[in-house]
């Protein structure tokens, strides 16, 4: 991988194998578990694919049969699904090797190219267009990642996307500590929306009750109930608005705490106590259906 | 400010007032504990300042005589240091004027000049040149906020930078709800260093001992003691790095949380315990006190 750049074409999967840009000949995800995925391909191989150049919504492996369609469910225990979960909750970069395909204008014309390094910021299941559980994965490319070059005039409307930092995109294993000066970064937003919902709980988490003070004031997170962006899509609005301690924002995003429609708390199935609300905060049951069907629940 | 650009002069404050780019005609701080900081002067008024272009390490507000010497504590209680405080809880931009001043190689020649929308992403107390407890503020440029132009030649050495969103960089008080695609943006990023810690805890929180599990297996967060980066420069060894939940990071790093030197775990000033140690983990208290004096403790 030392020679090869961003943008280099590969006639083959066996020329991008031998460059070690994408090891396996045949399978889309390299990668396991306990190390996250090295690489990727994205080469329309899954119908529920969107590739919007520097986001794409990756439908994880499985399922299929010869001819493409989906005949049965995927799950994360597939050893690829669950090294892309590694490298979301790890926050190690992916290789994106795309192939020529129909359908994504940021394909190339011909054989593969190399598209730089993403990051795994979201994950779900849905049902597919073929009526069976998918896992999908949001990968987002790194900021100095170019997108690749479109040859086509036209655009399709692009997802939400979430900004991504400027983190000098080191290889997939290599760690480049001088620029790293955190192993979490948190950017936090304030908006109109998420500042109403955290005054009507002031500050407490709707899931815990823990109110987090800090010297400065109190410190809590607005958590969309519904994610926003591709593939979720959730309303950025008050009824689809948590207001969260940052350790049960990580379980209810990653699905680990998802709620009944009765607004009773489930933590990795279990019953835990009843959602703390607010008279004028009203929960959209929607949203939280959404939430819970991302997670089979 | 609708018709203000970046990199834009000012022959003086009063010019940037009428402006509306920084509305005190004296004071280097402007907002409130309530909305948080819309905008700073930074022209040289604080000895302990430390100007890097798309870095600014900004000393607080208050504790100086008229010749510009620190002679009494600076304070949290202090209205403009209290608005940066929430500007960094609730992650709102911060408008900053650069005035001509000694010291800086990116300060303008003469007058003033606007430089964009910066980001308050850590703060702590320490003690300043002349023997006084100062309150430090790191602000770091959007992504999109170009570097002011430097005319001199040699670049000082920079302290190690946390990448930056490329976030549009909203005017303070907008909101661009089309581009926000969560309110909290957690970024982990691996390394060798937090792995090893991360391993040896079995992601376990070493200060409440809660173990975060998701569907896709355990969530825990490297925290480091003495913060990386300028101003703290904390070194990235596992002896300066904690096993936390996001709730425990979050209050630990806001300094809710410090240690002491026999590890006991003061909330907010009370005993709560002791730190979770294993016995391949060493603990450098030198860091430790470096983390506790950053809060005062």
């Amino acid at each position: 991988m030392s020679n090869v750049e961003v943008g280099q074409p590969f006639e083959s999967r066996r020329l991008a194998h031998e460059a070690g840009v994408h090891r396996p000949l045949q399978a889309g995800i390299c990668g396991t578990k306990k190390a996250g995925a090295e690489s990727i391909v994205v080469s329309g191989g899954y119908k529920d694919d969107e590739d919007y150049g520097n986001v794409i919504i990756y439908t994880g492996h499985g399922g299929q049969d010869t001819s493409k369609n989906q005949v049965s469910d995927q799950t994360l225990e597939d050893a690829g699904n669950a090294a892309l979960v590694t490298s979301h909750l790890e926050g190690l970069p992916v290789r994106v090797l795309r192939g020529a395909h129909k359908g994504s204008i940021y394909a190339p014309a011909t054989g593969y190219r190399y598209d730089g390094l993403y990051r795994v910021t979201s994950y779900g299941s849905k049902l597919g267009i073929d009526g069976f559980l998918i896992w999908q994965f949001r990968l987002e490319a790194y900021q100095d990642t170019p997108v690749p070059e479109v040859v086509q005039q036209e655009l399709p409307e692009l997802p939400e996307i979430i900004p991504v930092p400027a983190t000098g995109a080191p290889p997939a294993g290599a760690e480049s500590p001088e620029r790293v000066t955190t192993s979490v970064q948190r950017i936090v937003r304030s908006t109109a929306v998420t500042r109403q919902v955290k005054k009507w709980h002031e500050g407490a988490c709707q899931i815990c009750g823990v109110m987090v003070i800090l010297p400065g004031g109190a410190y809590s997170e607005g958590a969309h109930i519904q994610a926003l962006g591709s593939p979720h899509n959730g309303p950025d609005t008050t009824d689809n608005v948590l207001c969260l301690c940052p350790t049960c924002h990580v379980m209810f995003d990653g699905g680990a705490i998802v709620l009944t429609d009765d607004l009773t708390i489930m933590r990795n199935g279990t019953e835990s106590g009843t959602l703390r609300t607010h008279p004028q905060h009203t929960i959209n049951l929607a949203c939280v259906a959404k939430h819970r069907n991302r997670w089979r629940q």
